[in-house]
């Protein structure tokens, strides 16, 4: 049986487009994309998600509380037999009630070096900070911003000469690896989780 | 005329090692450790600079008014004609006033990839954490802990098998190598501060 993933997200979803790429390619073997899920209209990650011919769902999220409306999504992705949930770009803190929906389920790839630069505009916060070196981060979904723990992270170097757009471009080559990467050891099941460490594991003896 | 170099410690002071050994090795050119100064007695740091020939001073902190004591460092750095000033496992913050008598001629070294994990204990703290990805840090010092632009970082790899103690061992060999690196960057002059961002040029232009 193949692994379901569902994918949630706010934008351009160049992240889901790498995950899509990678189950294409055997790169994450036995999984299927099951569901994209968009909460707003008219995104462009929707539209490459029905030009690759997976099912794809929007549920506007814009004035609804936040359990309310992770009620909507929870209910699409078990409807759907979701065995994990990738963010990507998706613009909106989960709630508790959704993390235990699916506990160690929930990933989300983020553009920095975590715990530095949570947030907004990760990129332009190192350059600005001037730390020499940034990347990315893969890690579990909590109920806090960017605060779960990692799973894998790469690094890239900060140049004299980067911009916000050069350093983006960089990280993002190195998230569209790392996140498939990550998206496989967790279906495998190859990790434990010891406080905030997840320790990787040689073959499928693990957790679950 | 060589540059002189005035190093501060509270402890073992490999890095200060690790500086005395570029100078004598040419690694750092046309500079001499012009003094070792201790805030407390019986430090290995003062006991390795005696070994080698080169000058110290202890000068006991303990019970003193943070600028009070400041005051009585500065007075020997001046009198010491001292360029740059290195920190290396010094465990004080310095005053306001101590900065402003070394204006962006005042270098630390921190083992993490600031901003992450300042303070006490970083490699400690990165392991909880659950990064995979740990480092060092040489910056400018302000008047904030572990706070100032950063000149040069080294990132090295968390392994899942990694201690407290292995982590740390790694980070030291890059702390060893990236601040006598930093050392003669801003030696040489060949940067120069936009914003936060400690920019390297390529020749001797630059800044002073």
């Amino acid at each position: 049986m193949k692994k379901r993933i569902g994918v949630l997200l706010s934008g351009r979803g160049s992240n889901f487009e790498a995950l899509a790429d990678s189950v294409a390619a055997g790169r994450i073997p036995d999984a299927h994309i099951a569901i994209v899920i968009a909460n707003r209209e008219g995104t462009q990650g929707i539209e490459r998600a029905n030009a690759r011919g997976i099912a794809t769902k929007v549920i506007p999220s814009r004035g609804l509380e936040r359990e309310a409306y992770d009620r909507q999504i929870v209910a699409v992705l078990r409807e759907q037999q979701v065995d994990l949930v990738c963010l990507a770009g998706y613009m909106r803190l989960l709630s508790p009630y959704f993390i235990q929906c699916f506990p160690q389920r929930i990933l989300n790839i983020h553009p920095s070096l975590l715990p530095t630069f949570p947030g907004l505009e990760s990129q332009r916060q190192a350059l600005e900070y001037g730390v020499k070196f940034a990347g990315c981060t893969v890690h579990f979904v909590d109920e806090n911003l960017d605060a779960g723990p990692i799973i894998l992270q790469a690094v890239v170097p900060v140049l004299d000469t980067d911009t916000s757009d050069t350093l983006s471009e960089k990280i993002l080559r190195e998230e569209h690896r790392i996140y498939s990467e990550a998206v496989k050891i967790i279906l495998d099941g190859r990790f434990k989780i010891e406080g905030r460490r997840v320790i990787q594991l040689a073959n499928q003896a693990a957790h679950r």
